[in-house]
């Protein structure tokens, strides 16, 4: 007597909930939301994703997702071409961007060197990374920007090993209390960062 | 200086933020995670879509969502043709379904009457239901499942008082405190609808 869906709903539903944070009742809720509009909104989203796996493409140069060959930011003329910016992924790039502070390349390494999970230096796009320095003689600085997690410093800590005594400058994104946070709710380790950092003001 | 992302990654975030529940950052996440996967994940969830859209229909007796004519529960031979529940969503049959309890037939609304809205009696399937009732002489019981909303109550008041003098007995799904919670965490209204639904032990 138990309800089977309709199999196109069942596959739909199996789809959904595939992706990230949709669990069994979000992916229901949102199939049975994509039933209810009218045509134009599943033909729209069925021929986004498809569309965009199929025209987008890693860069090249950078590795970060494209239309384009090489992507927009690598084939621009506006930017500064000394410096890179190593990002663990494409969405790392949005969120720097965003903040309209830093106007130089990228370079984006799909992932972070962690041992627990068996992704070595190799599984991710650090050889292309190293060909690109040795290849290009304009490149001054090698920003770290991967994130504040173990993976992510291990990460920035093995590439800066690397680069030493190639002459190009190795920094990394100061770590520290966030704006608009309080101290009290700060964890340790932040905190400890913080302290150690400190700045003259 | 500010990010533009490539416009087929623009398209696929602008479609994903479409969908209910899923906002700004979470469309862009899902777009990533859609773009970071093999191109069989994509093409399968771009399949999945339109083709559910393609294959689904409104079941012309129940207006349940369908991949055959008519639905699977109106044409089952095994179902109690005398007793019609009476829902708000298709979604609400699956859940319906899952508690084993009932065994007759369904008739879904899509929607509710909402003078808020501007969802009045024409906006809902319920013009299918009268004729549905009246085209049956086995119709016995017509059991209202709208939400214990507004909007459901007034739609279950609504469609009460139209059967009233059919002879088709109409009941109301009981309103109370859910189990396994607690009295203290009840609303007002949730208790004092316990209160008046109370009976004897």
């Amino acid at each position: 007597m138990s309800r089977h869906f309709p199999p196109a709903i069942s596959r739909l539903i199996s789809a959904l909930g595939k992706l990230p944070g949709i669990g069994r009742k979000g992916s229901q809720r949102l199939a049975y939301y994509i039933l209810g509009q009218d045509d134009e909104f599943a033909r729209e989203l069925s021929a986004a994703i498809s569309n965009a796996r199929d025209q987008i493409h890693l860069c090249p140069i950078c590795c970060d997702l494209t239309e384009t060959d090489p992507c927009e930011i690598c084939s621009s003329t506006q930017r500064d071409r000394t410096r890179i910016c190593v990002v663990e992924s494409p969405r790392d790039i949005a969120s720097l961007e965003r903040i309209q502070e830093y106007n130089g390349l990228y370079h984006v390494l799909h992932g972070a060197i962690s041992p627990m999970q068996d992704i070595g230096p190799e599984q991710i796009k650090l050889k292309e990374l190293l060909i690109r320095l040795q290849e290009s003689d304009q490149i001054t600085e090698v920003i770290l920007a991967t994130n504040p997690t173990v993976e992510g410093e291990a990460t920035a800590l093995y590439i800066a090993r690397l680069l030493k005594g190639t002459g190009i400058k190795t920094t990394r994104l100061a770590h520290g209390i966030p704006m608009g946070s309080d101290l009290e709710y700060a964890d340790e380790v932040t905190l400890m960062r913080a302290f150690i950092g400190r700045q003259d003001i």
